[in-house]
C-alpha cells in the first residue's frame, strides 16, 4: 500500500443526531493522531464549507473540548442540506473543490451524513479520478432513520431509538392515571421507513403496561378506517389507549395522510420535500370526532433526534467507532467507500464489527423495517425486531454536567486564512 | 401531645409530576414504620377512591418495588379531578368518606396534590371536627407549574424545570446546524405561572449559546406586534433564534393567546377549563407569515411533567421528605396543615427546611413568578430567578434500569375487602 501524505478534511452533513459528534470525534481524533495525516480541518457546513473555503483548523482545538464532542448533540461543525450537481452536468463546484483541496493539500475526506452525503462523496470522487488529483474518500454513516442500506443499523438511531422507548413508557404512565380513558396520539420521525417508530415499542419488552398500544409504520398502508377501527375498540376494552404513528404513513395510493388536512402546518421545504407536520393534530381531531373520547396528540418533533441526554453508550461508541474506522481505511489505501456495521453474536453476546461498502451501493438507496417484522394485523412489531433494536440502545454515557445541565463542547473553531 | 391509634389512607390528585410518587413512598414508607399507624392504605384514583371504598393494601406491598416509586413517574395509585362539594351545600360525599373512615378505623389521612387538593383536605378536615370524628389530615404538595403558595417551591418543579432545560439546550443546538437561519417556538406548561417557562434559560447560566433568545411568561401582557417585532430582529442579526412560551399568555385584556386562533387543537376540558394547546402552531403560522422564516413549532406537551429519566435528585429527595413529614407530624398531633419548604443556605449552600402551613392559607392562592424577576423588556429572566431555580435541579438520581430502559415499580394493588 503507498502512504499518501497530506490533510484531512471533515463534514457534517444532513440533519443532526444525538451522536454525530462522536464519529466526528472518532475522525478528528484519530486523524491527529496519524503519522499520514499533516492537519485536520472542519468544513464549515459540510461541503459548502468546502466549496466556500471556510474551514475550521482542529489543530487549534483544546483536545479536552473534543472530546465533548462525544456527549454534544448535533453538528458540531455545522451542516447543510446541499445537492451537488453531477460533475458531467456542471463542474463549477468541483472546480471549486478541487482548488481548496489544492491549496490546502488536502488528500483526505471524511464526511459525515445520510445516503444524499454518500452521493456526494461519490461524486466528488469521480471528479477527482477524473482529473488525476489523487485524494481518498470515505463517507461515515449517521441517521436517526436508520434507513441506510449496506449497514446493519446507522450511528444516530439507537440513541434516537432509546430516547423514543423512554418518552412512550413515561408518557403510557402520565395518560394512565384518570379513571377517565384516553387516547394519546404520538407522531414519530421517518419520511419512508419505520424504525424510529418501531422503536416506541421497545419499553414493552420489559414491562408490559408500558408504551404504545398500536403502532402505525409507513412499511404498511394505512387505512383511516381501520384506523379508527382499531383505537375504538381498544379504548373501550382497555380506556387509555396510546398509539405511535410514523409522520410517512401513506395511503394505499401512496398519499401522505398528514396530507388529508390542509393544516397551516403542512409545507414544503425549500427544496421541495414535504415538511411533515399536522398529522397528530389531524389523527386526534379524526378521532376525537369519531369516538368522542379524550384524544391528545403529541410529535416529539425535534427532540428525538438531539437528545444527547438519553443517549445509548453503545450508539456513542460505534459511532465513534465509524469515525475512527473511517480514517484508518483511507490511511491504509481505501477510497469510495462508506463504513458500515456488520452484526455478530459472541457468546450469545451482540458485537459490532465494521466492514466498508462502495459509496455507489450505499447511495440513495432506502432500507426498511421488514414486513415479516411487522405483526400480521399491522398494529405492532415482532420479536426479531425487538431482537434487532434492543442491542442498540444499551449503556449510559458518563455524560460531563455542570450544575447538572449537559457540558457541551466548546470549540474555538478557527478559521483558516 | 396525644397518641393516636389507627389506619391512614395515602391519596394522590391533579395532574402527575415526575416525583409525585416519591412523596407518597416518604409518607408510605414513614407510615409503615410508625408504631400509630396500624394499617397503610393508597386511595385508587385519590379522593375518589375514598368515596367508593377502592382502597389498596399497601402492608401486602413488596418493600423494593415501593422503593422504586422514588423513580417510576406519574400517580402510581391513580389520580383524579374531582372538586368536591361545600360540606355546608352538600353533604353527601363526606359521609361516604366518614363511613370509609370508620370503617377502616382511618385516622390519618395524606393527600398528595395542588391547590385544588389542599381544598379538598380542608374542607374533609373542617367536615371531620364538625362531626366529632377524630382525623389528622395532612397535605403533600404537588405541582410542576410550582404556583403553591405558602412554600418556596413545590415537589415536581426541580424535575420538570431540569427536563426543559436540557431539552431547551439540546433544540438550540438542534436548530443552529444550518447557515439558513430558522425560528423555533416551543410551548411550556403553566396556566398562569411561568415558572417552567423560565426555567427553560437555566441552560443560558452554563453555556451562553444553549437556551432560548427570548422567554414569554404569562406574568406580562403578551403583546403580538411586539412580539413579532422582537423575534424579527433577532432573526435578522443572530438568523438562529429560538423562543419559549408559556401556554398561558394572555393578551391586555386577559385573553389566552391560545384562543386567538380557532384551532381543531382548542377545547374545553370536561370541568370547564379551557384545554390548552395549539398555541404553537399559532405563533408559527404568524410568525412565518410576518417574517418569511423557516419557523418551526415545538410543544413539549406531556413529555415535560413526565420526564423522570431526566429528575433532579434534589427533587426526588425533597419530593420523598413531604411525604415523610407529612406523615411525621400528623403522628406528632398536627392537623389541617399542608408540608411546606423553607429555603436556607448554611454556608453559601442550599438547604431545605421543611415547616407547616395551614391548609386554609395554602387552598386556592397561586404564586407567580415576581416581577422584578423578570427582564424590564419582558422577555427574559433575571439573575435572581436563576439563583432561586439552579439549586433546585441538582444532583443525578441512580435510577434503576432493565436493559438500558427504566424500570418502574410493579404494585400488586391488592384491593382491600
Amino acid at each position: 500500500m503507498e502512504k499518501l501524505r497530506g490533510a484531512c478534511i471533515v463534514g457534517q452533513s444532513g440533519g443532526p443526531t444525538a451522536v454525530i459528534n462522536s464519529s466526528i470525534y472518532g475522525a478528528i481524533k484519530t486523524a491527529l493522531e496519524s503519522d499520514e495525516i499533516t492537519r485536520v480541518f472542519g468544513a464549515s457546513h459540510g461541503i459548502v464549507g468546502v466549496i466556500n473555503n471556510e474551514l475550521f483548523d482542529l489543530n487549534m482545538e483544546d483536545p479536552k473540548e473534543l472530546a465533548l464532542l462525544q456527549y454534544t448533540p448535533a453538528s458540531a461543525l455545522g451542516s447543510c442540506r446541499y445537492k451537488i450537481e453531477d460533475p458531467e452536468k456542471d463542474e463549477s463546484d468541483y472546480k471549486r473543490i478541487l482548488e481548496v483541496f489544492r491549496r490546502h493539500d488536502v488528500r483526505y475526506f471524511f464526511y459525515n451524513g445520510g445516503n444524499d452525503s454518500m452521493d456526494t462523496c461519490e461524486k466528488i470522487s469521480r471528479y477527482m479520478q477524473k482529473v488525476g488529483y489523487e485524494c481518498r474518500i470515505i463517507g461515515i454513516p449517521k441517521t436517526i432513520d436508520n434507513d441506510l442500506c449496506c449497514t446493519d443499523h446507522c450511528p444516530g438511531y439507537g440513541s434516537a431509538a432509546k430516547y423514543i422507548a423512554t418518552s412512550l413508557m413515561e408518557i403510557s404512565k402520565d395518560t394512565a392515571v384518570y379513571d377517565i380513558g384516553a387516547i394519546t396520539i404520538v407522531e414519530i420521525m421517518g419520511r419512508n421507513a419505520g424504525w424510529l417508530t418501531a422503536a416506541a415499542a421497545l419499553g414493552r419488552n420489559s414491562l408490559e403496561d408500558c408504551g404504545p398500544d398500536l403502532v402505525y409504520l409507513p412499511e404498511v398502508p394505512f387505512d383511516l378506517e381501520k384506523f379508527v377501527d382499531d383505537v375504538h375498540r381498544r379504548y373501550i376494552n382497555d380506556r387509555n389507549v396510546i398509539i405511535a404513528v410514523s409522520e410517512g404513513i401513506r395511503d394505499n395510493n401512496g398519499k401522505l395522510i398528514s396530507q388529508y388536512s390542509l393544516s397551516q402546518c403542512n409545507q414544503q421545504d425549500a427544496f421541495g420535500h414535504v415538511q411533515l407536520g399536522g398529522l397528530a393534530a389531524f389523527l386526534t381531531a379524526t378521532v376525537k370526532a369519531r369516538t368522542g373520547a379524550k384524544v391528545r396528540g403529541i410529535e416529539l418533533s425535534l427532540l428525538q433526534r438531539c437528545a444527547a441526554h438519553c443517549a445509548s453508550k453503545t450508539d456513542i461508541d460505534e459511532a465513534f467507532l465509524a469515525g475512527k474506522v473511517a480514517v484508518e481505511s483511507a490511511i491504509n489505501g481505501e477510497t469510495d467507500k462508506m463504513v458500515s456495521f456488520v452484526r455478530d453474536y459472541v457468546n450469545g453476546k451482540y458485537v459490532c464489527r465494521t466492514a466498508l461498502f462502495p459509496l455507489k451501493e450505499a447511495a440513495n438507496l432506502e432500507k426498511k423495517v421488514p414486513l415479516e417484522w411487522i405483526t400480521a394485523d399491522g398494529t405492532g412489531v415482532t420479536k426479531e425486531f425487538f431482537d434487532y433494536a434492543m442491542p442498540l440502545i444499551q449503556g449510559e454515557p458518563e455524560r460531563p454536567l455542570e450544575n447538572s445541565l449537559p457540558r457541551y463542547a466548546r470549540l474555538r473553531k478557527v478559521l483558516v486564512k
